[in-house]
């Protein structure tokens, strides 16, 4: 896509070390879009582990029920994982369940490994047959020229309507041994939790038996990935892969085998740090967005309450809209705690805009400063935080505003 | 507000009889916007009978408080109501319910009632303080002014970002006698189930006990007013008031006062006429809207699953901001299917756009025509129809789309 950059976008791509065990390659198959890569070719050691965490659609894409089906078996671990943007694959009925083998075939002759060993994700446009004999054509070349480290180019081909490439790296030291663990992912609108990215994928050198690997993706996305959201929509075609290659154990980092291991937290720790930071670029990547906004919310009668009323902020057209204009709107804000329909006293709310309290206890609070808080509302990062009095609940939540961009880029997406 | 009449607003404000009982006057009383009405009275002869349906908000605004209280008591009826647009009077705390307190004595006294006989609503911006010293100096002119039928007027005065007032009427034959409903409404933005309107005004000549006025109500508004979404937000100020004069008790047409009535059911067809009428302008005049869409969904478990996934669509900002780029992208139907939650099976989807199908059966329509759909994509209203082939439940719901109109307009409300 031809979208200028986000202004909420990091400066550069981070730096990000090679993973032993794992080596990239990225092609321009000719898929949708012309002039740019648009496959992403993943290739595992033999003893890489997997888990994974997908969508809560009912409709899922083929993709997406193929990683599904090779995870339930837990057996073979993967080989090779492959990507491709502009076609989603999904709402393709029996063509699309055939291309997702002949295309794990196709991977898998050209790896020499089985197609249950093959991974699969698809991103783009819902309802159009992919021909995935378009992966044949690439197949051979991009085995032969993957290599480790290429995860700007990784980060690159994946992407639909982002603006830019997401990448982050955490490493941490188990055993005296420096860990790796290195993440990509793409996702720009669509988002909502359950998940809120369309792809992402992460790699580390460590050893990791599968269950406590999916444990770590399945903690991991709760305050990350999960407390997404751009547009409240979900997609069919939310991926979230790890692979663990194992490749530590050669210097003597022994593989962890379950979730008592007293090395885990110090690995949780740098995953969740990488996916705390993709899914943040996530948000700084909102289609349209010019606002990266952070929604706490305090006082709730539970985590679970203080989650509930901060997606139904974060995902109010009304509230979006008026952070867009620079208009700290806490009237709108109050709709948005009120339609939740969790518990809340409008008399005991508080709401800040930008670390100014704006109300309090259910009235305008009387020290309200509209210069300050205009202000602070031009500003591109901007924290709302809403106390509602009446417990411990506490959440957070990202999301950006809704400009007319949103409307302009989703309006002719596919046309 | 200045904006321009919506495209698809009626040809013109209905004929609207008078209703015996009933006399209304405007006035403008300078609460917010200049050079227009922005206060509604309707006065009420002695006898008159009242229920209401309200926003289900945790946060209710103090006028919606204040009618909440007066119903319960079942006792005085209503002589007077009052209702003012460019103040929400919500999240205004204490000073919020003096206000109302206020309101009702000074029309009270103006009115010769007592206070707990006058009805209350407010709509426009929150959390602002409502000053109802205005209502002091308009009250007695208004009283003296208050003539029978004038709908025009009353439903002009109660408009805020709305771009046409929205009046029906309905007559029927009850004892051999003509009844006549009419009703008034206002609402263009912040309007989603529960109920989908801010404002919404029933009178009628016919004499009807309070419970079933208000069975009426409930019943009427869950396939009108609640069935209509234009962004998922939940006014704190949603109301809809009925007011029964029982004038047409001098007709010789005796009160209704059960449910068992069997004249009840024409009175209910013309009260639910009056509700899908307003309830599909408020659809019509969603903020920024260029196109009418009908949400049916078909072939779900029940009828309250087929209206889950219908509100799952309608509400989807991408299937809005498809349809306003008047394409016909069903891929993010089934996304929107798919994130309802609710029992959906992919393989066996259908979708129609403009009474064409374009995939069957999780699948592309083989005899899917581009340019036909496309042509049936130009036209102002769209019908949207899904099967899903699982049961007989079904449901229909209104919206419309999502422009870069509805962007301006919500990004600057309230500076």
């Amino acid at each position: 896509m031809t979208s200028k950059i986000s202004p909420l976008a990091p400066a550069a791509f981070p730096e990000m070390p090679p993973i032993a065990g794992v080596r990239l390659a990225t092609a321009a198959a000719g898929i949708r879009y012309p002039g740019r890569t648009d496959v992403l070719l993943a290739l595992f050691d033999p003893g890489t582990t997997v888990a994974g965490v997908f969508t809560r659609s009912k409709c899922p894409s083929a993709a997406v029920d193929w990683c599904r089906m090779r995870l339930k078996g837990r057996g073979s671990g993967a080989r090779a994982l492959i990507v491709n943007s502009g076609n989603a694959n999904a709402f393709t009925g029996k063509s699309g369940r055939a291309a997702t083998r002949l295309t794990a075939e196709i991977v898998a002759e050209a790896a020499g490994c089985k197609p249950a060993e093959v991974f699969l994700a698809s991103t783009g446009v819902i309802g159009e047959p992919l021909d995935a004999t378009k992966f044949a054509a690439v197949a051979d070349r991009l085995v032969g020229e993957a290599t480790s480290g290429a995860w700007h180019e990784a980060a690159s081909a994946i992407t639909t309507t982002d603006t830019f490439p997401k990448g982050a790296a955490a490493m941490v030291r188990i055993d005296g041994e420096v860990i790796t663990i290195c993440g990509i992912a793409k996702g720009a609108g669509m988002i909502a939790p359950d998940m809120a990215t369309m792809l992402s994928f992460i790699f580390t050198d460590a050893a990791i038996v599968p269950p406590v690997l999916k444990d770590l993706l399945q903690k991991g996305v709760a305050d990350t990935f999960n407390a997404v959201t751009v547009d409240g929509d979900t997609s069919t075609s939310d991926t979230l892969l790890a692979f663990a290659t194992g490749a530590a154990a050669a210097r003597g980092v022994a593989s962890i085998g379950r979730l008592a291991d007293p090395r885990l937290p110090a690995l949780r720790k740098g995953f969740d740090a990488v996916l705390a930071n993709l899914a943040e670029q996530v948000a700084r990547d909102g289609e349209g967005a010019r606002k990266l906004v952070e929604i706490v919310v305090e006082g709730a009668v539970s985590k679970k309450s203080a989650r509930r009323i901060a997606l139904s902020i974060a995902n109010s057209p009304l509230v979006k809209t008026a952070i867009g204009g620079e208009d700290a709107n806490w009237g709108r804000v109050v709709m948005a705690v009120g339609k939740a329909g969790e518990p809340a006293d409008r008399d005991r709310l508080s709401i800040w805009f930008g670390g100014i309290r704006v109300a309090h206890k259910g009235e305008r609070d009387p020290a309200y400063d509209e210069a300050a808080v205009t202000a602070a509302m031009k500003k591109p990062e901007i924290a709302l935080k809403v106390a509602l009095g009446l417990g411990k609940g506490r959440d957070r939540v990202l999301t950006c505003d809704l400009t007319k961009d949103y409307v302009a880029i989703n309006g002719d997406y596919r046309s």
